[in-house]
C-alpha cells in the first residue's frame, strides 16, 4: 500500500487473488486485518492455533481465515487456507503502508566519487558511503545510514535508518536491515604477547544472501581470514551477536539476544531460541532447535531441539536446590556407594 | 543546573527546600555531592545503607542526609530523611548539568512538510523526521535522531541522540529515550511456507506511557495487529528487548540486557533483573521480582521473587556437579527405589 | 597499507622485520594471509593449535608461521615464532586497508564554537561534538559521530561511525570505538518514592585507559558520583553492558554480550566468556576467567576459571533432569536420612 487511500477488497477477491476457498457472503468488505478478539465488521481475522477456537464463533469479523473444518463455525464468511497463518502474512500485506521512497540521492547525503549509486535507489538524509561500494537498483537507503567503503548491496536492498556497514559487506537481494544494525566491523580477535593485547586483523568481510533479514542493534562481524556467511532466507532478530567467520544456514532463524560465536557453524532450518548461545568453533546440524537462553558448548550432529538451564522457581525454593547443586556430585556418589550393585 | 557556574546552597536552605529535619550547622554551604568517602568540606554525601554506617564517623563531608537514628553520629551538619537515597537523589538533582537547549530546528535537519513540530521544541543537527509526526512543546530531539511516519512526542520528551522512532510510536508526556534505542521496528513475525519465511506485517505501533525512560541501545518492537505498550514510568536499561505485543505494567524496572518476547504480559512493579528473560504469550503478575539471567517460563500468578540458573563455581567442581546434572533423572529414580516407602 | 596497490614482502623481508628465524626459501613472495587449507603460493599462513597440524603438510601456502618443532614439516618456506599467531597478527597488519582519512572537518559538521578539534584530527560528515569537548592529534571521528559536552579525546583515538559519547567521557591515547556504542549515558540510578520512580542525577563520568577497544552496540554508562573506570588496554566486544561506577583492570577481555552491573570492580587480566553476567557492587580478582553464559553472584578473591549452568542435553532428557532440580533439596534429605553416618 502506498499513499494515504486505504484499499478495500472483498472476500471473493481475496479468495481469487490467493487461490482460498470462498465460504459465506463473497461481498463482505475488507478494509483492515485485526485478532479474533479485535476485529470488527469490515475487517479480517484468522484462526491458526485451535486455543484460540473459543473466540471465532465470538469474533465481529467480516471474514475470517481458518482450516477447513473450522469454516462452519466462522461467523461471517471464511476463507479456507492450508496454512491460515501465512495465507493471514499474505493478505494483512495488503494493508501495509509503505512509505514511498523516490529515486534519488537526498542533498545532505556524502557519497565518495568513487562509489556508485543506481540511479532509481533511493539514498535518505545524512547517509554516507564510501569508496568503491555499489548499491543496487531499487535499494532503499534510510536515514543515517554509513556504508563504508567496499561494499556491494544488491537489488531491492532496504536499509532503515541509522544502518552501519562497515566495510567489505556484500548483501545479496532484498536484503532488509532494521535501524542500528552494524555489519562488517572487526571481529574480536586477539593475542596475548608480553602482558599485552596484539589485535589482529580482520581481514575478511560479511556476505548475506538473498532475503535475509537482519534485526535491530544486530552485530555481524567481518571474517578474519575469510568471511563471515549468511545463506539466503535467515532471520536474526533484535540484537543478536554474530561473531566471524560464522556460516549461518539457509532459512535458519535467531531470535533476541541470541548469539554465535566465532566460526561457528549453523546448519539450514535451525530455530535459536531467545538468549541462547553458541560457542565457537561448534558445528550445528540442519534443523536444530535451541530452546530460549541455552547455552551450546558442543557440536549438535541429528536435528532435534535442545536445551541447557534449570526450572524457574521461587526464590527460597530456588535457593534451597541450587545450594545442593553444589553438592550434586558427592550425592550422586553416596548414592552410588549406598546403592552399589545396582547400574549407575 | 543551566550554565557553567556551580550552585551554592546552605544546609539551612536544603532543609527547607526539601522539608527534612536539620541537625547542626544550617550555615554550611553545599557546592556538590559526593559518597561519603569521597566527600569534602563542602560537599553533601548521604547514608542509606547500614552497611555502610561505619564510614560516616570517618567521614568530611560538610552535610551528611541520613536516617533519624544516624544524626548523631553525623560528623557536620546533618539532614534528616524518612529516606535518605530519595532525598539525597532529589538534592544531587540541583547539580545536575543540563545542557541549554534553545528551541528551534537546526538547519540542517530534514523535516518533512507533513510533520508538525512545535515552535519550542528543540530539534538538533542531522535529525528527520517524516510525515504525518509531531513533535510536543518542550521536546529536545537530540543529533542524529530519526523519527519516522506517524509518530507523535507529547509534551517534554528527550530523545538524547541517535535515537530512531521508526513508525507508528506515539510517547507520552516526559519520556526520555538515550542514545541508540530503536522503538517501533517490525516485530519477528515469521511464518514458514513451503521452505521459506513469509513476513507477518506489522501493522501495530508502540505506546508508551508518560514519565518512561528507555535506555542505550534498547529495543522495543511495534505490535502485530495490535499495539506494543509501556504504561507510565515504566524504566528500562540499556541493551533491552521488548518483543512485539508485550504490555509492561506501570512502574516496571528491566535491567540491562533483560528481554520479554513477544506478547508477554509483564505486570505493574515488577523488577526483571539483568540478563532475565521472560517468554512469549505468558502472563507475570503485580510486583513479581525475577532474578538476573533467570528465565520466566511459565506464567506466575503470585507476588515474590523468582529464580533460576545455578550457583557459580570453580569450573573444576562445576564440570563434576554438571555432568551429574544429566543423570539427575536417573539418580532420583534411584533414590526411590532404594528408599520406597518414603514419601517423595 | 594505505591506498590500493597490494604490497609484497619476500619470507626473508618477513623473518628480519619481525624478528624469526627463516627456514627455506627466502625468496619465497607474500602477497597476502589466508588459513593453512585456503592458502595459495603467494600467501602466507601460521600453524598455532596443534590441532590443526595435520593441515601443514597438506597446505599450498607458500610460507607459514609455526613453532620450531613444526617447522621440518611446512610444505613450504618456514618462519619460526615462539607465538605463531602472534608473528601472524603482526605480518597480517602489514595487509590491512587502512582508509586514508585526510586531516580535517567535514563540511556538514556541527562542531559547538566552544568545543576543540586538533588540526590534524579527522572529523567525518554529520558528526556534532558539544561545548567544552576536546579532540586530540591524529583521532578520526566517523561517520554520524555524537560527541556530547565536557569529553576528551586523547591522540590517535578513532570513533568508527555511529558512536555517541554522551557527556563527561575521557578517553586515552589510541582508544578505538566500533560502531554504535555509546559511552557517558546515564546509569540506571532509581528510587522508588511514594509509588513512583525518581531518578538518581548520574553526575560522574567514563574514563577509558589508553589502548582499549569498545566493540559496536556496546554501552557504558557514567558514573553516579564518581566515575566509571577502564584501565589501559581493556578489550569489549560488541554489544557488552557496563552499568555506572564498574571498574575493569587493564588487560581484561570481556566477550560479546556479557555484563557488568553498577559498582562492580573487575580485576586484571580477566577474561569474560560471552553472554556472562557479573552482578552489582562484587570485587573480582585478577586473572579470573568467567566460561560463557555464566552469572557471578558473589566476589571471587582467587584467580582461576569459574562457571555456573547446566549442560545441553535434548530437551526429552532435560525436561526430565530439570524437573527433578526443584525437587533437589528434598532428594539430598532422602538421601541423607537413609545414609545417616556418612559424611555429608
Amino acid at each position: 500500500m502506498r499513499g494515504m487511500s486505504a484499499p478495500v477488497f472483498t472476500a471473493a477477491e481475496l479468495a481469487q487473488r490467493f487461490s482460498l476457498q470462498l465460504h459465506g457472503d463473497g461481498t463482505a468488505p475488507v478494509r483492515g486485518v485485526a485478532t479474533l478478539a479485535g476485529a470488527g465488521p469490515g475487517q479480517l481475522a484468522f484462526l491458526a492455533n485451535p486455543r484460540y477456537r473459543a473466540q471465532l464463533a465470538a469474533s465481529r469479523a467480516g471474514v475470517v481465515v481458518v482450516r477447513a473444518d473450522d469454516a462452519q463455525a466462522a461467523p461471517g464468511a471464511a476463507l479456507v487456507a492450508r496454512d491460515p497463518y501465512v495465507a493471514f502474512a499474505r493478505i494483512a500485506a495488503l494493508f501495509e503502508r509503505v512509505p514511498a521512497r523516490a529515486p534519488g540521492i537526498h542533498p545532505s547525503a556524502a557519497i565518495d566519487p568513487g562509489a556508485e549509486v543506481s540511479p532509481d535507489a533511493h539514498v535518505g538524509p545524512f547517509v554516507s558511503v564510501g569508496a568503491r561500494s555499489r548499491i543496487g537498483p531499487g535499494c532503499v537507503i534510510g536515514p543515517g545510514c554509513t556504508i563504508g567503503e567496499d561494499c556491494t548491496l544488491d537489488a531491492g536492498c532496504e536499509l532503515q535508518a541509522r544502518v552501519t556497514l562497515v566495510e567489505r559487506v556484500r548483501l545479496g537481494k532484498r536484503v532488509r536491515i532494521l535501524p542500528g544494525a552494524v555489519l562488517g566491523a572487526a571481529g574480536f580477535g586477539l593475542a596475548m604477547d608480553a602482558g599485552r593485547w596484539v589485535n589482529v586483523p580482520q581481514l575478511g568481510g560479511v556476505v548475506v544472501g538473498d532475503d535475509c533479514e537482519i534485526g535491530a542493534n544486530t552485530c555481524i562481524d567481518r571474517g578474519a581470514l575469510e568471511d563471515t556467511v549468511l545463506e539466503e532466507d535467515v532471520r536474526l532478530d533484535n540484537l543478536v551477536q554474530i561473531g566471524h567467520n560464522v556460516r549461518i544456514g539457509a532459512h535458519t532463524a535467531m531470535a533476541g539476544c541470541s548469539a554465535a560465536a566465532g566460526s561457528a557453524r549453523i546448519g539450514r532450518y535451525c530455530l535459536v531460541g531467545g538468549g541462547a548461545g553458541i560457542l565457537g568453533h561448534l558445528e550445528v546440524a540442519d534443523k536444530v532447535t535451541v530452546t530460549a537462553m541455552s547455552l551450546v558448548t558442543h557440536s549438535l550432529r541429528e536435528p532435534g531441539e535442545y536445551s541447557s538451564g534449570t526450572p524457574l522457581t521461587d526464590n527460597r525454593t530456588w535457593r534451597k536446590n541450587a545450594a545442593r547443586f553444589k553438592q550434586l556430585d558427592a550425592l550422586a556418589r553416596r548414592v552410588n556407594a549406598s546403592t552399589q550393585g545396582s547400574p549407575e
